[in-house]
């Protein structure tokens, strides 16, 4: 594996790969591997001929009162779980050869924003369509994987991915959890050892709202009061959303039908937690 | 010469061609193409070995009160001149296939836009960045050639391809001109006699102001009001601004140094023309 910092030698690599026609898989993340990240990258590593990973704390999609300071990093074990899952090429830029001067352009993400997570983060897809549309036409990748832990990030980029025609393939990737059911985050080191134990909530309190969606419950409200319910019950996280909505477009629903999703996410002590279950319709 | 008009289609061919290594050469126009575009044309088949032209009248260019509906198109008359130039693609598409769905994520252009023609036209590069970055995810090429008449647009896109670290070259082309130096433009054929007469004082007092400076003159106030001077006497046109600023940043500068535009445009009676001299250090 080759670690690589700035945009000349990326450049370099990437042309003498995409002249010998090898496919790219990306996996673009914000470091501090988890298992999440594991799998994009074991994914990438099936599916493609040579595989690109980014590590880049992107300070543009923080707000000023969000942790862009404190978010946390670890190069050298990043690098070490990049080698055993077969990484190619590990890039890992300084924010100055990200960004040398401010943007002349900016991106302003105008749907599927202002829901969910962006509700409270404006400007925060704004950040992540910009360095995603940086980091594409740095690896040129046929396919790049996101996890659908990130389901509203999954859907802004596939539409911006649509809408600007970018030609490579979004490659949407399973959440992994713990065998409790815990979504996997870097954020959750920050839990102490009671709110570690009340987390695994989040998600069984989804599991049982789709499962009485399966049941026939078509009322968005009565499932949102379900989940509210069980997490100020049975935890002592401060609920930020729960929400029903259609996926991909994120739009709000009357009557539960086609594909949706059911997201939530909790503030606890140090750490806020998100989790979805995405329903598509076969 | 093969015209498309699908996306689809326009995919298809352009990955055949890089596949077999080929050097995509592009010239994205609104059509209705003169000598200016014939010179971008020439430019682009003697660098590469595959060109692509698109004709595509941009709505998102225009504003409420533009001429959208009347901007002059000739179909047949541009396959003609396409073909005349060897180009290998003629990319036609409708707005529909452009803009199937209004955009979820849009580009708004905050530097080098609240000066020169974009001071009186908002909107109108945000508008040029989204059609720009579309076509050229699709065509992929390795040169965009724009003509340096146009020079702010060429100074915006050359911003957007930097920040976003687009993988393709721009390359600025020298303004066509008649002998007597008035810029080729298809607004010319609406002048008077009289105005035809007197517009080759734009480009020479431009030249004149040129002179001026690289005689050691360095105060920007006092080469516009020799351009404006000479502008006033020798024409009956009513001056919209004439500006002298970095280049390619397009910011003002209280003293006359590295790299920098004289720029220009003047109402004549049915026709406001444009132009600029561009004067970069070796």
């Amino acid at each position: 594996m080759r670690v690589i910092s700035t945009i000349a030698e990326l450049k370099a690599v990437i042309k003498a790969e995409k002249s010998q026609q090898k496919t790219i898989g990306f996996v673009p993340t914000m470091g501090y591997l988890h298992e999440g990240h594991r799998a994009l990258l074991k994914k990438a590593r099936q599916e493609n001929q040579f595989v690109v990973l980014s590590v880049f704390v992107n300070p543009l999609q923080f707000g000023p009162n969000e942790d862009l300071e404190t978010y946390p990093r670890d190069f050298e074990q990043d690098q070490k779980t990049a080698e055993e899952e077969n990484v190619d090429i590990m890039f890992h830029p300084s924010v100055a050869e990200m960004y040398p001067n401010e943007l002349s352009v900016s991106m302003k993400v105008r749907k599927r924003t202002d829901v969910l997570c962006g509700e409270s983060r404006p400007g925060h897809f704004d950040g992540v369509a910009a360095v995603v549309t940086k980091l594409f036409h740095l690896v040129q990748p046929d396919r790049a994987y996101f996890g659908k832990k990130d389901a509203q990030q999954l859907a802004v980029i596939q539409g911006l991915v649509d809408d600007f025609n970018f030609p490579l393939e979004i490659v949407p990737v399973e959440t992994v959890r713990e065998s409790d059911g815990l979504a996997k985050s870097s954020r959750n080191v920050y839990l102490t050892e009671k709110e570690r134990a009340e987390a695994p909530v989040l998600y069984s309190s989804l599991r049982m709202a789709a499962d009485r969606i399966k049941a026939g419950e078509v009322n968005p409200e009565r499932i949102v009061h379900s989940i509210m319910d069980r997490i100020q019950t049975e935890t002592s996280g401060q609920i930020d959303y729960i929400s029903i909505l259609t996926y991909p477009g994120l739009e709000k629903m009357e009557v539960i039908k086609g594909n949706y999703i059911i997201a939530l996410a909790v503030k606890f002590s140090k750490a806020r937690l998100i989790d979805n279950i995405i329903l598509i319709e076969e």
